[in-house]
């Protein structure tokens, strides 16, 4: 999509680096910084401290980080990089599947180091380049909802609520919950978005706002506590919101608040559909309260918010000093709550028997597992 | 409460400066300040700017305001006077209540302005007293739900979820929402307090763990994303919240994000209480979400969170500098997921049978006015 008219991913392949390139999304929307991730610890540093962030991103970049351990070390220090990855955010599934693709490539071709950096490499890609994909697909999927309500409403703008950005900077273009957006806005249908802030690192304020503001999509800020009140009041037509991990039977772990926000538009008879990649779709999990074990982030996250002042990206403290505070990064919703979910193959309810049967190669390797 | 072990109250009026005193909870949590509101000017600066907030502390504030109004101008400005104090925050039915009790006085007494002066400081003292008393019984009759819940537990610690500052910051001392928490504590029970830090200003990170803190209540800061989530997992034994206007009915206009709340509650099956002054029980009303015109303050407080840093009061840009934002300051939180409101006579059922019962002085003069 569209940074100050040019259009960017928010990961690429650099052959003169020999490196991905990432925006440094811990800046946004107070400066647009290009960063190299030259090594493996480079990436690792680059998921822990979400310089990336946004499922399908980190899935790329752990591809590449992968990627990057074939070229500094020998096959039997693999294994340990990849749990390395896995341990760096615990809750992203796609990392777990593209690590798990890579480490594949890796054992078959352990014995030549040569062919196993090209093969890594261009699986990389193609992982990089399956998620452009996917997302357009996603947005293909989506469309038709927004135009239904567009001619429900007689052309009035749709008003479409979403959450912490599942938009193309959380994934490699396109984005998850904004795909079918940016593609209702190029076919000319009347819209705007609610963003909500998405304590406690404001995502929605710092990256949803700001992509859709480079990308001409009419929008306003909100936050999280003020969504009630909307849907409550018929300012939200539909919410679509990211996953961050489904289990088979449907419940979405997303960004911490998501939940409350499924409560309030169900109660309101507002839909609430969820855009994600097959890639989040856990199917050794059929419960996401139980089997979901939730991120647990540093408490200053909370007490501490990040901002610009004079000129400067600063943080201040909101909270006196010595309060105690924790900071789970996801909620789950339970699939009772969810009105469909926006896949690459199309939309399917929230629950197994329909999962299944749009994704078939999924469901047969479940065993509970944390 | 206690403040630096010494007891304060948040309003109190100072015989030699001839004026009401009050903390200026702007400054909280790091720096206490305490301000002289000298005149009628400056009790509604005080109360637009937030200086002083919460339903029954901007109601005692408005009475002092009122009774200055007598010592700085002629009959004939008074009107307009109480007309400046109730658009100062439409939403708090105690400021129009206060304004009413005194604009009584004022008009029976105003061809004597020296017994006007005496009667409106009087009646100002007195709303102020009546406030400690109220939240007093509030915080006696809510405390037997507590004892019952540590039984329940078998003596270990409750957890106690609250929203925005309900605490004796938002009154003239006890709270309304904390007083049965500082009576359960003072009485040895174990408990635990769950703050949600109150966007868009923070009152429950810069106000409630504050006086929580001050008065050795144990207590964790939230985002109020995440209460959905411990409220899911069991963390939460009981939730207890304020109110600035409360239906006939049992509707409950609280500070935004209490409705998301007890959606929250209610799918967890988790008493959810609302602790409330009488007064701020509005009986012209029956529907909250259509009878309550919810006050819209400026949209920076969205898109700018003020902290400490460096040891100085600042404030952080957390969004693009254009974008737009709205800024709804309440919800309203319908009567079927309130388990009972505790009042100064007892708790009953959020229902204008229970309501009209334990108030039989209410309810008569219905007539729906905005």
């Amino acid at each position: 999509m569209l940074i100050d008219n040019q259009p960017y991913q928010s990961i690429w392949w650099n052959e003169t680096q020999v490196c991905p390139q990432i925006i440094d999304q811990r800046q946004l929307p107070h400066g647009l910084v290009i960063e190299n991730l030259y090594t493996f610890a480079d990436c690792i540093r680059a998921i822990t401290e979400m310089w990336v962030r946004g499922a399908p991103l980190i899935g790329v970049t752990a591809a590449y980080a992968m990627h990057l351990a074939t070229r500094e070390n020998t096959a039997d220090k693999w294994h340990n990089m990849a749990q390395q990855l896995l341990n760096a955010r615990p809750t992203a599934v796609n990392l777990r599947w593209a690590v798990e693709q890579q480490l594949g490539i890796m054992t078959t071709y352990k014995h030549n180091l040569a062919l196993c950096i090209e093969k890594t490499l261009q699986k990389a890609k193609q992982i990089e380049q399956d998620d452009i994909n996917t997302c357009h697909q996603i947005g293909q999927n989506g469309l038709p909802l927004l135009k239904a309500i567009a001619i429900q409403k007689n052309n009035k703008p749709i008003n479409i609520m979403t959450h912490c950005n599942a938009g193309w900077l959380a994934c490699t273009d396109w984005g998850t919950a904004t795909a079918p957006v940016y593609m209702a806005a190029a076919e000319g249908i009347a819209l705007h978005v609610w963003v909500s802030e998405t304590r406690p690192r404001n995502q929605g304020a710092s990256l949803t706002a700001w992509e859709l503001g480079q990308n001409d999509i009419p929008h306003t800020l909100v936050t999280d506590n003020c969504c009630g009140h909307l849907l409550q009041n018929g300012e939200v037509d539909i919410c679509i919101v990211g996953s961050d991990r489904t289990t088979l039977t449907g419940d979405v772990a997303n960004k911490i608040g998501t939940y409350l926000k499924a409560l309030a538009a169900h109660d309101n008879n507002v839909p609430f559909y969820v855009a994600l990649p097959s890639s989040t779709i856990d199917d050794r999990i059929t419960d996401g309260k139980s089997h979901i074990i939730i991120e647990q982030r540093d408490p200053n996250e909370v007490k501490y918010v990040q901002g610009l002042s004079n000129g400067k990206v600063s943080e201040v403290l909101i909270a006196p000093p010595n309060t105690p505070a924790i900071n789970y990064a996801f909620d789950v919703t339970p699939a009772r709550y969810i009105s469909g979910l926006i896949t690459e193959r199309g939309i399917c309810a929230a629950n197994s028997t329909d999962i299944r049967k749009m994704f078939p190669e999924l469901g047969n390797s479940y065993a509970y597992s944390k």
